[in-house]
């Protein structure tokens, strides 16, 4: 089943001990859909500038992604820059140009109208909210946020929490967002506010699924680890990659039930780990679902026991 | 099979979230050898004061831990104060009385003489060294270290590293150690040292396992999970209760394989979060091996997809 994701599409300058690379292709809706689109169809509601050419368009084509939600406005693409110098595991962002993506108003194409997956990338809660009503009837909607909307915007992001079934955030923000200390409780307050289920991204030690009716003594349902990797050279988007693996798998499957979860899990923190592997979206546009799959059982390895 | 452990034994004073307790009975060989005593026999070498009366005899006593080893010096035993108070996982130090432990010559009884598993805790390197050397014929030695002795004891480390099969340190420990930022290659590098297995704690998180002969594709052999708990009361023993579960595991098995060393890990884990839930080693005091096993598949759950 298709996933329309709503989210950035930007330019990414990154530094990092490996070295440096200017305008990478970056964004969290396009690590998002190159991610999900080994598993499922993907549509992409965004807004580009003149820089984005047949490149870049290239990039989403070779990938079967539909882009005819990607809005063509005057001015330039959204352009970050961040440094991996002090700490490989945090970015310092050194520039955000939010150009043509300061007046986004997302438009659905009437084509994505039977999406029955719903991805609401990091942006605005109030244009979150806005995508999120305008597609009442898909089967799952998940999302993601960031510090800055949970300090800055919270009323406007409490709305988007009541229509999501899915929240996928850092420990960070996970803290933040409660406002508790601990992630088991945080986790129970948050889930409060509306999803079913809760994803807690950890960077390099993997991620932990929670849903609402665990059992007391559980703690959490799942913890998928993350690759121990050799050397990581750029993890930007890593957590959107992690989106685009858990929720496209969970759109690739007859049936969401638990067991399916637990496995999106794998599969987002199979999707993460190759994103750190080159810098930008590079790994991700020359990955195959043969090398995904293997990956899979190295990482089912890594915590199985007999 | 027997361990016999060297390590100290002390008396905490202790401040978290949850409260505060003064003279908990502590110290990385108590923590150890009660924790590994619900897998198999324990003999421990340490030094206490006037102050270790039946009292605290009787916790080792009530686990069946041989404290033939425990000499009783004129003075007190080892004092450690610390605070959680503003990082639950990582203590301040507010007092360190070293008091008996700063003359402390292990002396190793005749009836240990016959240990298979020789654990050295996270004592003077030169000490370790020499527990080790005066018992050549043990079949798996494993150890554990502190920042304190790696920055400024390098080279007595050195002389241990050598001698290990298996060493349990932190992550901030592995990368001070190997002087490398990547996990994997301070692994590498640590294990060029000496020791064919390297377990890596990583707190809230759980831990890794490497070994030497591991495939180069594969980063690591495990990864074990921490619980999420709803609340920790006090971290405080947690990576040498992790030890206890890990190395008393191994000593109970019949044969050494890797199979063995992945299921150790759980175990390790499973005795790190019991450690979590009470101040010192009050947990630890009461559990039963039918909890124990109980969480093992809490945690083998926690990892495991269809």
């Amino acid at each position: 089943m298709s996933i329309t994701v709503v989210g950035s599409v930007a330019f990414d300058n990154i530094e990092s001990p490996a070295g440096r690379r200017d305008r990478c292709l970056g964004g969290a809706a396009t690590y998002f859909s190159l991610a999900a689109s080994f598993f499922t169809d993907v549509r992409v509601i965004a807004v580009v500038g003149d820089d984005f050419g047949p490149e870049q368009e290239a990039v989403f084509k070779a990938r079967n992604i539909d882009t005819r939600g990607i809005e063509h406005a005057p001015g330039k693409c959204f352009l970050w820059e961040g440094s991996y110098l002090d700490n490989i595991n945090e970015a310092k962002t050194q520039l955000t140009e939010l150009n043509v993506f300061a007046c986004f108003e997302p438009k659905i194409p009437a084509a994505y109208a039977d999406s029955d997956f719903l991805f609401l990338a990091n942006i605005d809660p109030v244009l979150q909210r806005r995508v999120r009503d305008a597609m009442p009837h898909v089967k799952l909607v998940a999302g993601d946020t960031m510090n800055y909307w949970i300090k800055d915007h919270r009323d406007a992001l409490l709305q988007v929490l009541n229509g999501l079934d899915v929240l996928l955030i850092n420990d960070t923000e996970a803290r933040m967002l409660a406002e508790r200390n601990s992630l088991v409780k945080a986790a129970r307050a948050i889930m409060e506010l509306g999803p079913n289920y809760l994803v807690i991204k950890h960077g390099e030690y993997g991620a932990t699924l929670f849903h609402k009716n665990l059992a007391q003594d559980k703690g959490a349902e799942l913890r998928a680890p993350a690759l121990p990797l050799e050397e990581v050279i750029d993890p930007t988007g890593a957590g959107d990659s992690f989106a685009g693996g858990f929720f496209g798998f969970l759109a690739s499957q007859p049936e969401l039930s638990l067991t399916t979860f637990r496995r999106a899990m794998f599969y987002g923190s199979v999707m993460g780990s190759f994103a750190c592997e080159r810098f930008g979206t590079e790994r991700l546009q020359q990955l195959t679902r043969a090398q995904i799959d293997a990956r899979f059982n190295v990482f089912r390895e890594l915590t199985h026991i007999d």
